[in-house]
This record gives structure tokens, sequence and C-alpha cells, in this order.
């Protein structure tokens, strides 16, 4: 079964061909600047060099065409015929209280989506685009959709619940919601098999560390507590979003700067964190380079960086009393060795042991990069929430022949 | 020499008298609703029975002079004459960046104090009463100003600034400060008496468990790192405060709610907490009570509470790389055996272990509550904020002599 994994953004859509039998990606490919000037499709086949192509594409129903268009093609394609995608997934950011897994999409399922974009105003629409585009131009075929929230629905209410008026949470639903699930369930999967132990005997801290990022207590295989809370804004410092605040802040500059709920949302997601401390750049590599350059800015955004995933592995270990594993995944996770090491090298007292060699090794295998004397194991493990939403949309299609 | 310690609220005053050759105090008391109907002063001698009286006091300075009248009463009264006492103490909430430890009070002081009213709005400008009080009854006496936020002043930048734009800091102060400082001081030196050892060789964890709270790491004596942030509502759930939130929950609530900057802010530090969570109480007493009679409220209140508390000793282990001794303190730290006990069950991998018949004991005493085995010293300290704002009183006074 080859089946199609699509991840819709406001103006983008990104995409992935799976072949089940072997779970490998025959494809992968991205429409940007859909709706605007000169959007571009970018199609990587995995048999032959990629292709791109500048046209007008004003929808995301237009957008899928040309990427079936591209899956068919005789040269860069990957299927014979359309009819060979037998199931399409969908990543949905937004699953509130009622999605606790993947569902096939029916229409009390995109009623319940619309009902959330409340939630995740800027995410949930797009989501809805993207299963509407697929629905038009494969009607016959299965949608699924898998949740980036579903995973964290196991956890606890002492996680999950604010110390606000409770009518918040019946009336608006505020309450911690954590994303990245799908990633946090991969790595947590996989890195039960990295170290030949059963997931449900196992205290996982997963650290997925990207441009957005979020720690993961996981223990038995379930989320127990994460950083994220009702939206992506909470936890960790990211590339631009400030993480935790004391939540006095947010009123006290509203007044100070006179801004508006709008403006102040903007500020917190798209102007802060690394980008607002170092004053240069969202992104770590570069944050590296000007600590390396003796950058007073570069040097405190990496240290209050480092530091916040730090204290939340301590948070974690206290919330699962001990861990067995910390996994560090995503952009920064897989790709910085100074991350880990500086997160890992003040973790003595969890017995927490590096060995520096392995540290360094790139690489996109599972991989140790504690020593065999660590009595925690950490690992590196490169994520694949496409691959989780294929294997997702590949189950529920297969039961619902 | 004998100093008067006052804590000076919009309208109400506490204060003790210390006679410093002994450290001991002499008499507490405080009047209450100070330009309200009935205001009440209770005077508490501790050589005879306390004594209370209501009558009109509609200013601070009214209330000083009504308890120097008590001081020095030939019957309730604890010195001969008002010349006896040669220093006043007063608590500061916020010192900002300015103060980073006690002070004589100049006009430059006040004048700064002021520039601070901004920061602490509902706390600054009530010290700044008592200040003027205690000059206009005692004009020839040195006044002392001890501030909650001194003691914090050794932290690291990566703990004490927020991911959010840099101007916002330079501008507007906007950074974390920390409060309970005279406190966690005052207990984390008495733990080093207590386990013998020097302050500076040590890592401490210091709870300050009251109707606030606030978590300290305290690395070599210094504070370098605390729970409360730019205002005392970041950090641990309290009795109405709702601690940490998704800075998002703010702006959200506005909208959803149709709130103004000052009703959020109100919500957030009077209406949330273990108030709003149990529906019932602000006081741990009662929540604890509630639990036992299983009410899910007061159960869930409760273990959000211990929860965080939990979470940020394993934090702070995590930005010390460890820790040596833990501290309760305040109101509920000296008191719930019950929070303590559920606190430290789930510390096992820190190699906590709590002697269940210890924890048990009431009392006044600076005590052990772990075992003798157990890897990291557990103890239960009583606080003195006031008799540390004594003896930096009493020092100041006497250098300025």
């Amino acid at each position: 079964m080859k089946i199609l994994v699509i991840n819709a953004g406001s103006s983008s859509l990104k995409y992935q061909v799976y072949d089940m039998s072997s779970e490998t990606a025959l494809a992968s490919g991205r429409v940007e600047r859909i709706g605007m000037d000169s959007s571009i499709l970018v199609h990587e086949p995995h048999h032959t060099d990629e292709t791109s192509e500048v046209s007008e594409i004003l929808d995301h129903t237009t957008a899928i065409r040309k990427v079936l268009d591209k899956l068919t093609d005789a040269e860069v394609g990957v299927v014979k015929s359309i009819d060979e995608i037998e199931a399409v997934g969908h990543r949905v950011v937004h699953g509130g209280e009622t999605f606790k897994g993947s569902v096939l999409v029916t229409s009390e399922v995109k009623a319940e989506i619309r009902r959330l974009f409340d939630l995740a105003p800027l995410h949930n629409p797009a989501c809805m685009m993207g299963i509407k585009a697929a629905e038009s131009n494969m009607p016959n075929v299965p949608q699924v959709c898998v949740f980036d929230t579903a995973f964290h629905q196991s956890m606890p209410a002492r996680s999950y619940m604010y110390a606000i008026p409770q009518v918040l949470y019946k009336k608006h639903k505020i309450r911690r919601y954590g994303f990245h699930g799908t990633s946090h369930d991969y790595v947590s999967k996989q890195a039960a098999a990295v170290v030949n132990r059963p997931l449900e005997d196992l205290k996982i801290i997963t650290c997925h560390i990207g441009n957005g990022g979020s720690l993961t207590a996981v223990q038995g295989g379930k989320s127990v507590d994460t950083t994220m809370g009702m939206t992506p804004l909470e936890g960790l410092m990211m590339g631009t979003r400030s993480g935790d605040l004391d939540p006095a802040i947010v009123p006290y500059t509203m007044s100070k700067e006179d801004l508006t709920v709008n403006e102040v949302n903007s500020m917190l997601n798209k102007h802060s964190g690394l980008q607002a401390i170092s004053g240069t750049s969202s992104d770590m590599r570069e944050i590296e380079e000007g600590m390396q350059n003796g950058e007073p800015n570069a040097t405190l955004a990496f240290e209050m960086y480092e530091y916040r995933i730090r204290k939340y592995i301590g948070a974690y270990a206290a919330a699962m009393d001990g861990a067995d594993v910390i996994v560090f995944t995503a952009g920064v996770g897989e790709n910085s060795a100074t991350v880990r090491q500086r997160v890992c090298e003040k973790l003595t007292f969890l017995g927490v042991e590096i060995d520096q060699e392995l540290n360094k090794i790139r690489s996109k295998e599972p991989r140790y990069i504690s020593t065999p004397n660590s009595k925690i194991a950490v690992l590196v493990i490169p994520t694949n929430e496409e691959l989780m939403i294929a294997r997702d949309t590949y189950r529920l299609a297969n039961n619902a022949k």
C-alpha cells in the first residue's frame, strides 16, 4: 500500500509518499507561496534528481493537483497511477480533548476540527484546507488525521490543569495540550528498541528541540507531562518564541508599550526567543558561531536556551521519580553536539556520563552518546513524524476496508 | 541595642522589637484596617498577655505613634523610653536592580524606592508610608531598608533574563527579581549551621511555602535561581496566585472574557491558585481536610500544588548539578507534614529518604526530617525574616555611628 502524507500550512504544503510494504519514502516535496506571486513546487523523488517549478498556485486544491501530476510523471513520478495511492494521512496541529488518537476523516471529524479553530487559529484552518484539497482531488481515498496533541492526552490532571479559575477550563478549554506528540511518541518507541527494554518499564525524557521545542516525560510509553501548553508558546526558549515567562509580564508590557492582544501574541511568538536575545538570529547554528566569536548576546542566548532544557530534564526526572533514558531529537537535538554536551555535563547528579567522541559523530541513525557507565542512557534519535503519520494512516485505512 | 522592625502594607503595619544583645524579640504586634472604620491595634508583649485596642487610625504616622505608646506603656510596654530604640528596620518588597543589600535610608534611597513604584505598585508605596511614618515619629533614629529582592541579585543573567525583546529589559527593567529573599537567605544560613558544613560548599534548595511561595537554588550562600519572577506571580501554585502559565493564556482570556489588564492581573493574583482549583479555600489546611474527605477538587488542588514544588526541586538540582540540602520553611513548609511527605516520597532518584516519625514532629526548632542514610539532608527550619531585618539594621546602624 502506498500512502501520501500531507502537512498543510496556510501558504505551504509538504508531502511525502510512502511504500508501506517496506516503510520507505519514495518521494517528498513541498509547495510554497500558495496564493502568492510565483508559487513554487519542489519535488524530490528518491530515485532521481529533484525538480522544481514556479507557477501560479492559488489554492491548496491546485497545489495537490500539481503534486499528483508530479507523482505520476513519467520521469520524476513514483507511481504509475494515482489509484496506487490508497490513503492520505494529514498532520493536524490541534486535536483538543476530543482526539486521543488518529482518526479516519468523516464529516463529524471535520466539524470538530472546525470547532477547534479557536484554540489553534493559525494552524487548524490550514490543516482543514489540506484535507479538503485532498478530498476533492482523491474523492474515493480514505483520509486520516494524525494530531500533534493526541499523544499528550494521557497526561494526568495535575499536569494539564492550570491554577486559574476552573470555569476557564470548562468554558474555554484552557488547559495544557502539548504538541510535537507524533515526534515524542516516535522517538520514545525507538528509544525502547535501542536500549532493548520494554517501553512499559521505561521512564524516558524526550527532548524535541528544533526551531520550536518541547520536552516530554514519557512513562511506560505514555506522556505524563510536556513543556508546551495550551499553545506552543510555553516551556523552552525557542527560535522566536519566549517560552516560560512571569504571566504578569504580559499585561505589564501591554500597558507600558500600549500593545493589543494580537500585538503581544505576535511579540511573544515571532519576535522573542533566541532571535530577541541574540539580536541576530533564531538559528542555533548561528548562535553557536556567535558564541565561538565571543559575542555576549549570542553567548547569553545559548546559555538561557541550554539552561532551560537542563532544568526541565531535572523537573521531569522529579515528575517520574527518575529517568532511564534521555533522547535528543529534531533539528538542534540531532545536530548540535554543543547543546547536548552543555546540557548533559551538568547532569552528573543523575549519573549522566557522555562519551565526547560518540557525541561528535554526525549520523542519521539512532545512537548512544552516553558511556556504558552512564546511569541514564542518552540517545540521539532522528525523528520521523511523516513515517508515524504514514503508519497510523496505513493501520486505519486497512481497518476500514 | 533595641531595634524596631516594621513591615508596612497599604492598610496594615506589623512590628517587632528586638533586643540585639540577646537577639530576642521583646514584643510584636500589628495594626490592621488603617484608614478604615474601626482600626485595630494588637500588641503582644512577650512578658505578659496580649492586648488589643480598636480606635480610629487614619494613617501610618498615627499607627506608629500608637505603637510607640504601647511600647512605652507602664504595663504592656517593653522599653522605658522611646530613646531606647536606636534604629528602625523596614521590610521593602522591591529593590529593583539598585539594591543588592540593605541600606540606611537617605533621600536618594527614598527617591529610588519611589522610582520602583512601577514594578511593585501594590507594595512599595506602602513600604514608603511606613518609612515616612517612622521618620516623623522618630526623627533622629537611623532607618534601614531591607529588600525582599536583594538576596536574589546574585543570580546570573541566564536565570534572570526572559527570552523577550531586550529592549523590554533595558527600557522597563523587565527581568526576574525574585522575592522572599530575606527568608531564603536566613534559612540557607541556618541550614549550613544545622548540617554543620560551610555555607560556601553547599548546594541548598530552599522551599519557602506559605500563602505565597517560592523556591530558591542557593549555591555557596548565593541565590542562583528562584521561582518568583518580575512579580510574585510566577512559579509555584499559591493560595490565590496561579504561578506558571502558558503566557498565551493571558491574552486569550482577555479576549474571550473581555478583561482589562487590571482585571486579568486581579484574576491571576487574587482569584487563582488553590482557591480557584479547590473552589473552597486558599488555605492548605482546608485543602488537606478536603482531600481527606475525598473531595475531588481539593485533591486536584493538592496534587497540582505538590507536583509543582517537586518539579522545581528537580529543576534546581539540575541548575546546580545536585543538591546537598532541601529546606522547608514558612506556613505550609513548617507545618504541613503531608506536603513535605508527598513532595519527598517521589525524590528517591535524588537519594532523598524521609524519616516518617521525624516528619510528623511539630516544633519551632530547626530539625532534620531525613534519615541518616538520605543523600540529601532534608530540614524544616522556621523562618525569621524579622530577625534578619533586625540584624541588618543593627549592623548598618552601628557602622553609621
